[in-house]
């Protein structure tokens, strides 16, 4: 596949348009990490690799257990080919733990399991500082059917069921991660987007060590350590 | 039945245990009127007996339709009979039209009508500010469990059925309400607390004038005249 046009520059993603097929896209992961709505940005070289490595290996395992994804393969490094998606402005959050936004919500301590999972969903829009938004609304607003949301509710906990056996695997404990869809050729509701250190929570499931973002966000050291480790662990699965 | 021991002292309302029967009480509606979390707070002569007489209108058509609920009867002036509960710490709020919270939250005009009913949960708890919180939510913290939140989302959106018929026969919107569920003896589930001009967003039909208390949190008018006329016209349906 050879890459065309560029059709988006996200904050961390660009997309490519392939010459050969148009209902397939490549998307390059930047060096890029930003937090707090993009209030606070860096970058690191390799993490684009990272996360695209890592992600890849997620979403391998998801398409390996019947999940409809728009993952294809690891093009190159920095790259994946993907089916072409219009995305759906929705973020699934789905928590294990309580932790972040969730823990100073409803006043928990970080750190509680949680008895059941929690999927909390968030409107995808910038100007509102994506704010929570029910089932019940995002059917209402006409941003999916009935069907659709009851299908991604059921998608994301069998992600996360299939993520948690994963990362367990690595010795890494899935605190809580976030998800999105998006719709492919003909309608189909795909899962989409990356689930990497940028998107998940991840601890050390021995020493508890935070493995993800969080570091960049709370000025907690290099990020660049922590995703390889979490690269290394995952590749040494052979899975 | 006979008001013994005062059990309870609330912002709006005082609960007295009954002489006659430890799972009955009587609940006193006060004058006073609050908003933004009790920062705003007034007395309106009258507005206690307005409340306790138009709650028990709609209590008493809720009872009609064979949805449990804590009213058995009104008592007096400003006070009404009512099955004993522990409260459940959760503010169920649905909506039929965007307005107040859900129009700001998610950017919609306030007037717009909703393609569907939606139902928001709120956790009660003045300390984090009645957070949002989802069914996942309710379960995962134990406060209530999967079939008790699936059969109160169930019973929300029937009361929603219910008023919505028995205020547009008034000549009144039901724009929405909030609701809340306590447990009768022997743990049964049952609609508790008031539903009033206090709880609801009213408009009139016609010429889409506010009749609740968004005139006290706006300083829209006279809370009395808007009460009454509400009264007023449930009385005159004869229902």
């Amino acid at each position: 596949m050879t890459k065309v046009d560029s059709i988006f520059n996200g904050k961390e993603k660009k997309i490519y348009s392939t010459a050969e097929d148009p209902s397939k896209v490549i998307i390059c992961f930047k060096d890029v990490v930003t937090a707090y709505g993009n209030i606070k940005r860096a970058t690191f070289k390799g993490k684009g690799a990272l996360c695209c490595s890592i992600s890849s290996v997620l979403f391998s395992e998801l398409n390996k257990e019947g999940i409809p994804t728009h993952f294809i393969e690891r093009h190159s490094e920095k790259e994946q080919l993907c089916h072409r998606i219009s995305l759906i402005p929705l973020n699934f959050v789905i928590r294990n733990i309580a932790a972040g936004s969730m823990a100073e919500r409803l006043g928990l301590e970080s750190g509680m399991k949680l008895a059941n999972p929690v999927v909390d969903i968030l409107y995808n829009c910038d100007d509102l500082g994506d704010p929570y938004i029910n089932e019940d609304e995002t059917v209402a607003l006409g941003i999916v059917t009935r069907d659709e949301i009851q299908l991604m509710r059921r998608t994301a906990l069998r992600v996360n069921e299939v993520l948690t056996k994963v990362f367990a695997a690595a010795g890494i404990t899935l605190v809580d991660f976030k998800m999105e869809f998006g719709r492919a050729e003909g309608g189909k509701v795909i899962v989409s987007d990356e689930i990497s250190p940028d998107t998940c929570r991840l601890w050390d499931e021995t020493t508890g060590k935070c493995l993800d973002k969080d570091l960049f966000r709370h000025d907690g050291g290099n990020i660049i350590e922590a995703y390889t480790e979490v690269e290394k662990r995952l590749n040494t699965l052979h899975i």
